[in-house]
């Protein structure tokens, strides 16, 4: 269990501190949904054989309901998540000091939420039928699924919600004093919603 | 049959979302190809397993003719496909509100339907020989090639034709108000051809 | 032999064509050299269990001298090649009627050929390694390395020379009336080299 | 033994070209970063089944502390890998005559360090996990995982470091003119320790 949580301490740590380095230099071009779907494939592939790769506490969440993350796990699971997120959020604003001007933190919170539900659905989705699906056992593709989904996410909701779809990252965000507290809480509330829907939708969909 | 239409459904739906999202913030940049390319292979890579991951009429067409898909599965897939495509692109007018002025929606008629024909024919051509030859059984790459086509065929065409290569793409655009009932019908039209075309070349060059 | 002659020819022309449709719009900035890179990798992963997949005739010649494609081949291989890349580039013509006015077609001739001597000896190289070494049999990145050694050759040598690493696409740049004759027999030559350079290196770093 | 070190000195000699060649012409933008992992991802494919594709003192570190390189073979691997890269800077010094002027060469040192230990120690994190844990034989993404770390790394850490990884890279720009021969040692040294670093914490986070 040491060994899994401190994988999932690492991938989210390195996910966050991604998310964090090139949101602040480079605002919502097209840096950052490259550099931090890569991060998270190479982590997913990385830690996946360890942990399951998760990173996210809607994915940890979709893996519960789908059965492939024992209940008692998922506690633990979060706290290493969010620890990640958090001290990775409070390392960028060491290391790049200067804020974009430009950096859009206000949204339509109805746009909001929907897009935030939408995409962290379709990225535990991803996760639940490349990772976990008995028919899709020994694949190789299945971080770059997983990392292409959260690219894709990020440049179709730009400039709609912050594009967190985990609310590990919406936590460094807020630790890094780039979102609010209550525009993290509604984000990280959504993604669970879409993570347990997520988690629902594979049992109807599924071979298994 | 359910599970398969309605991971057909969630497919197209997420296609044409991302699609509509990326080129309404977009336009024509670098963006909408890779955003586009990278959800299309994702859903393929997770919805593959249970229906084929076709998310396209053209490419349920190339199936039938390959031998891939029964015919009698034809037509619920083509409705499965459109809803979701139709769906989508009401979704997108909701969530981005403003259509950038300088998107580029006439087209010489000629030379869009020969890239439309050309580009569906290159991606079923690459589905029917990642997807489904007998030589390739077990690969990994189905989908990285199969997403990969998309982008380098919207990169080519960009100027040319609105790069569906798919009739729920070309759906998606008319009901986002994006394009002309005509130029989405003689689009759909294109892409039906190049399918089709697809599907006997494979047996022309197939080993199976 | 048709069939692989035919996949040879389809994958030649998709890519001239890719090619010339990104460079003529684009010039020379992110999106050719991706967009390259993917249908390459696409027609790879398509036709590799046919034909190969070489669509290059300095592949060709690295994998005849690497004993992965019988002498009395590479004659027709050569023809189909060429025949899909000339053809690609008239059609090019057609399709996509200005040529940008910023498109460099001087270049200084040394490194020129150091240029496309080197790359198309990476190309060439990771095509041996990757595809035809049998410690790597079955693997599912073949596709992935080739293309990508593509785009990074593409990036890397932008201003210095035409990055084709390809004499069928040299031929295609010169059917496109992009190219002088005399440049593009330098290049051709140049890779020809290149590729006949890695069939040799690939014996010594072989354990086959 | 004389393959490995032919292997190693061909894949860090392109890996430098690349770093060479894009960061002249294109300073710190989107293309340097994805052509750099594109091609490390290349060369790794290429040469892991020969000498396990390390092209960076660091990471070959990393490997011996693991177990995965016998110790007395480090020192003939960091030669070939230096080599490579020395020769490769002199190289793109002929071939790309302009240094571009807005290129940034003065860094806050604790920063520097700080990011290149950080991301050296998740490029050989993930090299452990991906190309040498036993759970993963056999796989096809470990490549694909490596290039996509050192994407993500150089896009997080543009501004703030070289964002090289690696010794043979921070030696090639010295060999090019780019860096001072202080800034290449710190650089050198936190790679070192980010490599050796990773050794360890594999040690406790993998099943092996």
């Amino acid at each position: 269990m040491f060994k899994k949580l401190l994988v999932e301490f690492i991938g989210t740590f390195f996910l966050i501190l991604t998310v964090g380095c090139t949101v602040f230099s480079n605002g919502s071009g097209v840096i950052p949904a490259i550099a931090i779907g890569f991060i998270l494939m190479a982590m997913v592939y990385a830690g996946g054989h360890v942990s399951g790769g998760h990173y996210n506490p809607a994915v940890s969440l979709a893996c519960a309901i789908r059965g492939a993350l024992p209940w008692r796990d998922i506690l633990p699971y979060w706290i290493a998540q969010l620890l990640g997120g958090a001290l990775a959020g409070l390392l960028v604003t060491y290391l790049v000091v200067v804020q974009p001007a430009e950096m859009q933190t206000q949204f339509n919170t109805t746009a909001l939420v929907i897009c935030e539900i939408l995409f962290t659905f379709a990225l535990c989705y991803v996760v639940l039928h490349t990772a976990t699906a008995r028919n899709n056992e020994g694949n190789s593709f299945y971080g770059l699924a997983i990392g292409a989904t959260v690219t894709a996410g990020a440049f179709a909701t730009a400039g709609t919600c912050f594009g967190a779809f985990n609310p590990a990252v919406a936590l460094g965000l807020m630790t890094m004093g780039t979102a609010l507290c209550k525009t993290v809480c509604i984000t990280a509330l959504a993604n669970l919603i879409g993570g347990a829907f997520a988690g629902f939708v594979y049992k109807l969909t599924s071979n298994d």
